[in-house]
């Protein structure tokens, strides 16, 4: 398939172009039309019943636009940037590492500082990809890539667009727990936009400013909790491990779930799980799977805190792309806003029975302390009482040292001294404590989907030529499940009131039984036909003079888009027959059941 | 029902609550919980189901955040704005209007100016109602409502979040058109976020910074589209005139959607047909139709372009609140994008027949004009063409008199002045031509719903209380279709291997199925079914012994919500009858098909 007939395909048949044609455009946003819409819904829904239903996690739906404090815990704030070189000549902004990855072998400039890529734009005499100066002695800058805004009136609380729809269900985790009634594993999944102001915006929808995510955050016991591992263990696939990324051999390791997971291939049970959940699931949705692997992130380009981390991969006009990441990112997450925000972020794991700890305590002597120390007998008493915490055998001797602050009082700038006080004086003593339970932090497991990329993808995939009665024609062959429309209804003629109204009344049954349907009545039956293909309608049904006359029911033609193939099909049994088909049905099926239409038609692949 | 035990109910259950609460909330913000988001989502659907599919509408989804040109030609940057005053003393901003209205009488103090509202809080003396400071003599303010952002590195460009859905479609006109094949009516739909930065958010779902739309834009050809009224002809609505609300009878206007329209009451007979089809779907999607009402705007409420107006109404906890408006627009939309956007917002209507039209033209001889009006001469001869299209009489005697343009050459400004012309060197002449059809701008009829609207509402007019074995109970009558999860399965017991085994079967059968289904198997079960109660699911399936032993099929009991009624149901009948059941289907029935389960269950109305 070829990259420019599809992207235009995608905007002459509806289904995504650049958003704001008649105001120039506005880079990296598209809109997606009637077929692109329909699409990436049943798209989401497939996903939702996958990821949300089938796995009895929850779903919610938070804010897009969050308050700085949010990001401040989760180190957006920080961190979330992106190197721009801006050009002195045209003013045009570019980013420094994908320029220095272009110009030299470096294959992951992103990890590389700020300095670093300035020598190598100087070193490799790196110029503007829009007006051809050159970019040596231009300053490379941390550019944050998220959208700011101000929330409320005057100047307003600063606020942004979410980067990831990760933090609306991480920051609500209190809230989120009491729902899960305290109790581990639990998950919860989020569909929604995500927004990342990107400097250098890639066409189609690869890199786009606003984008869908369907995000998973499932959150788990690390020391309790298991994952079914054995209901995809047998489930095959296609891994392109670290290790082999980094020979000359380059090899994919074809195995199972299950194989991978006890080999150590995949090192978290968890992400093994949803691999293998994902594998089935990108299947039934259409993705090719010859043009599909997971690649396992080499250890330079995981974030610190992730202890595994694989990207679903699709090969796309010859690239492969990311379209989903399966990361085991720890307590990360939750930890940071149990300690930026006000609420607790762990769940109290109850033990089985109770268990009787030993617990080591002072109580100091305070007529003693205060003579001695003054205004400083306080910070001495709690300092005892943190020692006794951390190191009981500290009161085994005959005194006990510890460090105060120096007071910020006298303008000194507040140091530390040590103190020295009577054994004792901090009457040490070590209690038996019966303890019903720990607070944990839990761990979360984030399967992160991209949903543009997957319609890319799809797309892609689904995009076929061939001959149909020597003509050459397009078409998306697109699984019923996710095809835009379910069914197209045609009169064969409008000049015959009897084919017309049977065919308005098959579209109003059609749609009230809850199918998507197209109506056309315009131009040949054939061109008809060939506009269905080219967005993929599975079937297309056709009202002809056949159906109308004689004693027997009306009765219309069911015509399959791949095979170009028609039955026969009873009006009566028609939106059952179609409704079987969009969940998974054969039409082979249908062809032993009714009467196959004589056509001249003659499919030849391309 | 009481407001603030379904807010109480809401945050409780998973319905919605107020976001960021571990970073002390963000006033305007709402999170939905699992079953508001999928209540939520199931509102959607219907929504969609009603007035896109059944309709043969198409759905878009366009970015949400847009550039500035696009708010420069809708108005919005201009005029989309509110009443700000901030308090001297605490420096809390207030929505002036709103502080005058309840100061006096004043009912829509927002038509007024900022100088009569600053009036107003000095005549009455108006305080700040955060610290009870006087206003008199603060600044009233406009502010606009709009969230800016910047798009791409560096200033970038200037962008804002959308403040409605409408203009994703309206701006992209000139491609949807083109899907539409040129031809009118069409109409194209979107749900989705849209944003208002309100000076002061409001509790609950009602006034939000962050809400979402679901909008239809129809475009009609004002000449020829009609309708198809005979649909809904029939259909009882309760109506509110302007001319009622006027008056001191204050009465409605219970009628029928063609009766309405025939009287002239309605305007449009598309804002008829869609106040029809809306009062159905309301109906379906469990509104209390006696809690209900169409109110059509005041002259002075609607926007000068809007012919005419229409909210749909609720009654939540005695307020009346706005959650749909209806509006024929007329071609304010597209004449606005036409004038400001590159691209063409009219379509080509083809004539059945091509007419023949006689136009003015002339064809001034220069050889004369040059020499008489020297750099002016191609002003002249433009006025003179300008003229033979307006007015052709002018051209009936010896001279013929144009203004043109006096040059802004010598600094003077630009003025215009008159010049005469002999007649014959202007070669008037009347021409036939023959025209194929003409370029109009489509007018635009909007229904446009709020759905955190409707979702309070819904939750407000479910919200019952009864008493069932002689506890209250409190519980929600959620049509099925809108519920947030279909079922729930419970094993009865848990130390009973068999029955955890088959609900674990029962409630994966019914997940395969499509059915949102919830697993209990925690406390007694009376408070199982108290807790489904709450969040409104229609049906509890439970696993008990007398399922399992015996010979025959293994059987649930079923229970409904509202009758609290149970039955005892095959496991293999179970999928198909809830499917049923939640596609609009009579749980009546099947107490004659199946076996009453014996409860000592009895249900009191409170």
């Amino acid at each position: 398939m070829a990259g420019a007939d599809l992207v235009e395909l995608a905007k002459r048949r509806g289904f995504f172009f650049g958003a704001n044609g008649a105001y120039g455009g506005t880079a990296g946003f598209y809109t997606f039309g009637p077929q692109g819409a329909a699409l990436k819904r049943n798209l989401e829904d497939a996903w939702r019943d996958r990821f949300t239903l089938r796995e009895g996690n929850r779903e919610i739906e938070a804010p897009t636009v969050m308050p700085e404090a949010v990001f401040e815990a989760s180190g957006h704030l920080e961190g979330f940037d992106d190197m721009l070189v801006e050009c002195g000549e045209c003013g045009e902004s570019h980013r420094a590492d994908h320029l220095v990855e272009d110009a030299t072998d470096i294959e992951d400039a992103e990890a590389l500082s700020g300095e670093e890529v300035e020598g190598l734009i100087r070193d490799h005499d790196v110029a503007c990809p829009s007006c051809g100066s050159p970019l040596a002695g231009r300053d490379v800058e941390d550019f944050n890539l998220m959208f700011a805004t101000a929330i409320g009136p005057g100047d307003g609380q600063p606020g942004y667009l979410r980067p990831e729809t990760a933090q609306g269900i991480f920051v609500e985790f209190p809230r989120l727990k009491e729902y899960a009634r305290g109790s581990l594993p639990f998950g919860i999944t989020q569909i929604g936009p995500a927004y990342r102001n990107e400097i250098s915006p890639r066409g189609g929808l690869l890199r786009l400013r606003e984008f869908t995510q369907a995000e998973l955050e499932q959150f788990i016991d690390p020391e309790a909790d298991e994952p079914p591992l054995e209901r995809v263990a047998d489930v095959e696939v296609r891994l392109y491990p670290a290790a082999e990324q980094e020979t000359a051999d380059d090899d994919y390791l074809d195995t199972t779930v299950g194989e991978a997971v006890s080999e150590g291939t995949i090192g978290s049970p968890w992400v093994g799980y949803y691999l293998g959940v994902a594998q089935e699931w990108y299947e039934r949705v259409g993705v090719d799977m010859d043009r599909f692997r997971f690649r396992q992130h080499l250890a330079g380009e995981r974030a610190h805190y992730a202890a595994d981390c694989w990207d679903a991969e699709s090969e796309v006009d010859g690239d492969w792309i990311e379209i989903a990441g399966f990361a085991y990112r720890g307590d990360y997450d939750l930890s940071k806003h149990d300690e930026y925000g006000d609420d607790s972020f762990t769940v109290f794991k109850r033990y089985d029975e109770p268990r009787t700890v030993e617990r080591a305590t002072v109580d100091p002597d305070m007529s003693v302390l205060g003579p001695e120390f003054g205004g400083d007998a306080a910070a001495v008493a709690e300092a005892l009482e943190t020692l006794a915490g951390r190191d009981p055998d500290a009161f085994g001797g005959d005194t006990v040292t510890v460090e105060i602050g120096d007071g910020g009082e006298d303008g000194s700038g507040g140091g530390t001294r040590e103190v020295e006080v009577d054994a004792d004086v901090a009457n040490f003593s070590v209690e038996e404590v019966t303890e019903n339970g720990e607070h944990v932090t839990p761990h979360v497991v984030e399967p992160s989907f991209g949903v543009g990329r997957t319609v890319q993808t799809l797309l892609a995939h689904a995009y076929e030529t061939d001959e149909v009665d020597g003509e050459e024609r397009t078409y998306l062959s697109l699984v019923p499940e996710i095809a835009p429309r379910d069914a197209a209804v045609f009169p064969l003629v409008t000049n015959d009131d009897r084919l017309t109204a049977l065919a308005d009344r098959v579209a109003a049954d059609l749609r009230a039984a809850g199918l998507a349907v197209a109506y056309d009545d315009s131009g040949s039956i054939g061109r008809r036909y060939r506009r269905q293909d080219e967005v993929g309608t599975p079937f297309c049904v056709t009202v002809d003079r056949d159906g109308v006359e004689g004693d027997g029911p009306e009765t219309v033609t069911v015509r399959e888009r791949d095979s170009a193939a028609q039955i026969r099909v009873p009006v009566g049994d028609l939106a059952d027959e179609l409704a079987a088909l969009r969940s998974g049905g054969a039409f082979a099926d249908l062809l032993d059941r009714y009467e196959a239409v004589e056509t001249a038609v003659e499919t030849t692949e391309n």
